[in-house]
């Protein structure tokens, strides 16, 4: 099969040139052409998945096409944008119709819960490596940027933290689950929810947000830099699952601070607007915790049971460290 | 180093972040903010490139990063577009300083001379990978399709063809050149020309438009499928440099018609606006040579110089096949 066969089985589908206005022309031209809505500005990410790193040869293709399409939806949500069109790049090392086959339906299924239109791309032979380009809407001007968080602002997290890197200490053979503990945190790794219906609902009321992508510590750290202030949390407030929390100190600990892949949003709102923060997570059926607060000092402090300052040794994920 | 020093390095240059009122935030978030422009529509396009299929491991880092966007940047001249920004994502199998300061070197060169803004991107280690979508603006309705062609239209070419093809078929060992045309036809190969300038120029003129990257035939036929008509045209008139003129017969065929990797410009326009297109090949320094006829019966008749059709079993470069 060539790349243009393959792209008309698996990735051109019919209806996926019009949706609404926005998308004038898909697949199947040099560009793809979208018409902006009025008032608004478009918010783009782009995330590359390479096997080993950001994903374990043992995925499901089905699960793979779930999370190229989701980690890059985390980045809109977390800018609160509404998805609108994205393009994929893909390199395979040969045609694989079972992987080609699982890997656009994944896609295509997440595509369709978020009004994503895939809207072009590129295929090729190559080591496996798979490129999104997400577009999304936004009103001008409401953007929520790493940069606005203020002193005193509350600190919020959603869902939990740490199950995918749970997971990953799992298959790495450094921890052992039960069957049933197993499956949920290989779940929350290998099928992580964009959090975008909680960013939208966000719009005009989180003074800052990022997605937790390299770990809480680190992604925390590019909100504190980029807004010019510290913050202050404690270990116990941060949200875990029940299978997390039943682990040892140190490793919960390590997954929490440091795990990265949670895709659950972090963000910042004025103390005035808790309740509104907690009424946005109800709208969008999304829970929401609120782990501490920001402070002038710079950098970030997180205490344990005891109100001491941990040793923050730990280092976010970083692709060229670790 | 590691991956945020490194795109602090060679990627994110202080005034990267506005230009004008399209890039209102470039890299260091979670996502850039584009301004669409009044009465336009955003052009989008993607490519990937991979060693050994789309660059020798021979070509300079900073050729490569030219390359890299001239290809995208290629696609959108083929719409029409004017453009604004790329998204770079880049996978490399170690943090190498000398290639990242000649790449990014490349790539900025060209962007400065298309007015485009590197607005974000990702890097990860992994075989070397590079991905560029690029973004570009079209007022609205009047983007280059490869769905306008019409029953007698000229058919027109830009520049010359095929001489990317013959450095390939030097580096293959087939075909042996002296120093100086060997240089000159690996030029073609590494460091294309995107005809930006002659795409926007064609903008109400055209009826139809591709670019050449996977050979004249190929490409061509993606213009006669969408259009639903067919063309003729004659081998001779085919532009080509003295070198490859100077080549065996059955050689310049294989170049100029299913050489890859030419970025010219093919179009079609009315035979009523021949002097139009000539007038807007000189306004953008841009040589176009008429080359044939679009027709009723469908398929691509390439005629020799006795007016006899030739036999094209030669197949467009498809990554999937060759």
């Amino acid at each position: 099969m060539g790349e243009f066969d393959l792209i008309a089985r698996y990735f051109a589908r019919a209806g996926a040139e019009v949706s609404g206005s926005t998308v004038a022309l898909g697949i199947g031209d040099d560009c793809a052409v979208l018409t902006p809505a009025p008032g608004h500005q478009w918010l783009v990410s782009t995330d590359m998945l390479v096997e080993g790193r950001h994903f374990l040869s043992t995925v499901s293709p089905r699960r793979l096409g779930h999370k190229a399409l989701a980690v890059n939806l985390s980045d809109l949500a977390a800018s609160g944008g509404t998805p609108r069109a994205c393009f994929l790049s893909l390199a395979l090392p040969r045609v694989d119709e079972a992987f080609l086959a699982g890997f656009s339906e994944g896609l295509f299924a997440l595509a369709d819960a978020h009004g994503v239109v895939l809207a072009g791309g590129d295929t090729t032979a190559g080591p496996l490596n798979i490129n999104i380009t997400i577009m999304g809407e936004v009103p001008t001007g409401q953007a929520l940027l790493r940069s606005g968080a203020r002193v005193d602002d509350d600190l919020w997290v959603s869902g939990t933290l740490g199950d995918a890197r749970l997971a990953l200490e799992v298959f790495r053979g450094h921890v052992s689950l039960p069957g049933e503990a197993f499956e949920s945190v290989r779940h929350a790794m290998e099928l992580p929810q964009p959090r975008v219906a909680l960013g939208r609902a966000l719009r005009g009321l989180a003074t800052s947000a990022i997605d937790v992508s390299d770990g809480l510590a680190g992604d925390l750290g590019h909100i504190l830099n980029r807004s010019g202030v510290g913050a202050q949390l404690h270990l116990a407030d941060l949200p875990r699952s029940s299978i997390l929390g039943a682990m040892p100190e140190d490793l919960q600990r390590l997954c929490l601070l440091t795990g990265g892949d949670d895709y659950e949003l972090v963000f910042t709102a004025s103390a005035q607007d808790r309740s509104r923060v907690l009424e946005a997570g109800r709208m969008s059926a999304t829970p929401v915790y609120r782990i501490g607060r920001m402070e002038s000092q710079p950098g970030l402090r997180v205490l344990d049971g005891q109100g001491r300052v941990l040793d923050l040794s730990l280092q976010s994920f970083d692709h060229f460290k670790s």
